[in-house]
């Protein structure tokens, strides 16, 4: 097998042909893209940035078709070579993303299940490893699916207020994929990691601050425009050449997830399928209607 | 070769297959295991957790004795199926372990050096390896090999007066096996952690916590209780989800040992052979009965 | 392939029977070695300590003559049997090194470029891969191959006053080789390096220190007597064991390296010659003059 340093300068060279080429010719239509759960936008001011908003009522919990119309998204603000950036954030403030949805998880066909991981891991590849400088702008809560998509990505700025982030799929008995243990121990180390995919801990924004689980915290009303701040600094480094690093950095890991996904799909379906791990679902599910049946509305 | 983490789902089905077979018809009688240097017993509450304690006067150093019966105790534990937990401490408050036993290598028979070399070997992968939730409760110094075994747990209790922890055998010309500078580099980080390993550094219970060498420190008349109190967290997650990740972690290195392990002890037993390794024996055996003599009995 | 750490032992026992050899027939002849971009010279106390110093006017930028002199007095230090640590500053107090020199990238031919590659690589892993003790003396600004030599030692000591430390060439669209970024990785956590090497972060002394990129910070005038000063330490540690260890952990690079070296030089050197990176460098060359220029003097 070629070691992935070699492919490295292939797309060094492939970037550098593509800046010379003629980019005005790509007709921009980015902000018509928007689907129900998912909001694209050009930045207002500065054009290489695209919004990619979720927008899924009440709380962004991701089904099937908003791991669908967020992976498009991706490849969409992707193949506009006048983007560079994207920023992805909520439209709820006070909650990025709740996780997957449990409904699909539950009672549901082996392939359906399928369908649903099979979605998961291109979502989340389709983050980790764009070419786009990739920026989760998390103002609020960000649990589960909701943190995984924030350490794909290359920066993180959350509201400094008492929101939770983690990954707790576990709590209900399943582990999380060897790719998000494997990128929670680049930011927190590994120990710490280790702590945190096992007891499926929620970190405070001021907590996850420091593990390095987010790069930043700021007031819920700045998180925004703090990304936006954050992104000329990125914007700054020749595409060609952030991008070969990004590469070295995370091609590795997304050649592991290529090779094992199929068996990997296969494997977490069959799991969530087993009679116990549906009634950890099932539990988790009253739980959450429960709590909200208590609330004042 | 397989990749690692296609093992994982086997081992998950096959955990939660014998989490719903009759493990009632299992006989415990762990309490009746102990040998005179390893006590092993039952928790008085938490029926899932058990009790191993170091107790080979006065300083829990490691002989093959005592290392052959520390692997069977946690081998034992491993196959009570009630059994999830373990805390490993010493019976000795103020002294957790100091390490192997001197004279264990020193004008030995060639043999003799690598069977002391395969125990240890062995027992630090039955720590490592193990599916039990591992917490050590270093309830006093610990020493080398003492250090060695803490950091093949999963969890990190020490005692918060001057207490001195670190891998030192370096000091005499050995160095310390890969598995353990990388078990380092995963606690410490690599740059911390190849000071630690090249330099034998002793770090003190405060400076163990700030480098992530410990996870906690508390008085130590409260170690033990501490460590108790750290279980039920554990205990909280399924155990085929906790240890599908723990073998996501750490899967890959114990395939390196055991890749290498034959080699490693005739390498290290030669180099424990050699005329100026066993002079600096010696020489520290002789230091350490100094030491003692000095002292008021 | 013989996994790295079988190759461990042998160079162990080669290092023992060397250890045990007439090491006085060696004939030193260091301090007479010194070139005019570099000198060597014999610490007056420590006999196993030799003084690199980087001494090309007026700032250290690195030129294929000074890679060149560098990585022959490292090999030098390492043949001489009685030198076992090398400490690395510069003659010129504010200045370690300001990287490579600009005029050696531009409107060169691809052959000039690629021995500048070559040189570049050769010298890092001289420095990163030495049986030696390596201690940066880090006296003054280390800019981009200032930082990569330093990061490439065992141990950085930096001046405390306001200077200025990192990898900065992806400003001009080279992106730093794998091996740096790999090495950043190993000191900051990959979180962190992945923003530093892909921003091309530049960090004062006191953010040095914070983030693990130097080990120390003191002032400028004391940081040359600190690198002394800590040398005991490593040489308290028996070199065949100190060493065998160092490569236990830097061994599985260096095979890396050389496994693409000629492919990465083709590569990068063919990255230089483009010509909006040629551009880049004329512009980045125009400003260093133009600074100049408004200096009163």
């Amino acid at each position: 097998m070629v070691p992935h340093q070699f492919s490295r300068c292939h797309s060094i060279l492939k970037m550098l042909e593509r800046s010379t080429s003629t980019t005005n010719s790509f007709t921009r239509k980015l902000s018509s893209d928007s689907s129900s759960y998912v909001s694209v936008q050009d930045d207002e001011e500065i054009k290489e940035l695209a919004i990619l908003t979720l927008q899924k009522k009440p709380i962004n919990t991701f089904c099937p078709n908003l791991l669908r119309d967020f992976t498009i998204a991706i490849k969409n603000i992707e193949q506009d070579k006048i983007k560079r950036a994207v920023i992805i954030t909520s439209a709820f403030p006070g909650r990025f993303s709740a996780g997957l949805v449990l409904p699909s998880l539950l009672g549901k066909t082996l392939e359906e299940v399928k369908e649903l991981w099979r979605w998961l891991q291109a979502s989340w590849l389709s983050v980790y490893g764009t070419r786009l400088v990739t920026i989760a702008a998390i103002n609020g809560h960000a649990i589960a699916a909701g943190t995984a998509f924030a350490i794909g990505c290359d920066y993180r700025i959350m509201a400094e207020e008492d929101y939770l982030a983690g990954l707790t799929v576990i709590r209900m008995g399943i582990p999380v994929p060897f790719w998000l243990s494997t990128q929670m121990a680049n930011l927190l180390g590994k120990q710490e990691a280790a702590k945190a995919v096992q007891l499926g801990t929620l970190f405070t924004s001021h907590q996850a601050l420091e593990n390095g689980l987010v790069d930043e915290i700021v007031p819920l009303n700045r998180v925004f425009e703090k990304a936006r701040q954050e992104v000329p600094r990125w914007l700054d480094i020749p595409d060609h050449a952030r991008v070969a690093i990004k590469q070295d950095l995370r091609q590795s890991l997304i050649d592991r997830v290529n090779e094992v996904k199929d068996v990997e799909v296969d494997q977490n379906a069959a799991l969530v399928m087993q009679p116990n791990i549906q009634q950890n679902i099932a539990r988790a599910l009253k739980r959450l209607k429960e709590r909200k049946n208590n609330k004042p509305s």
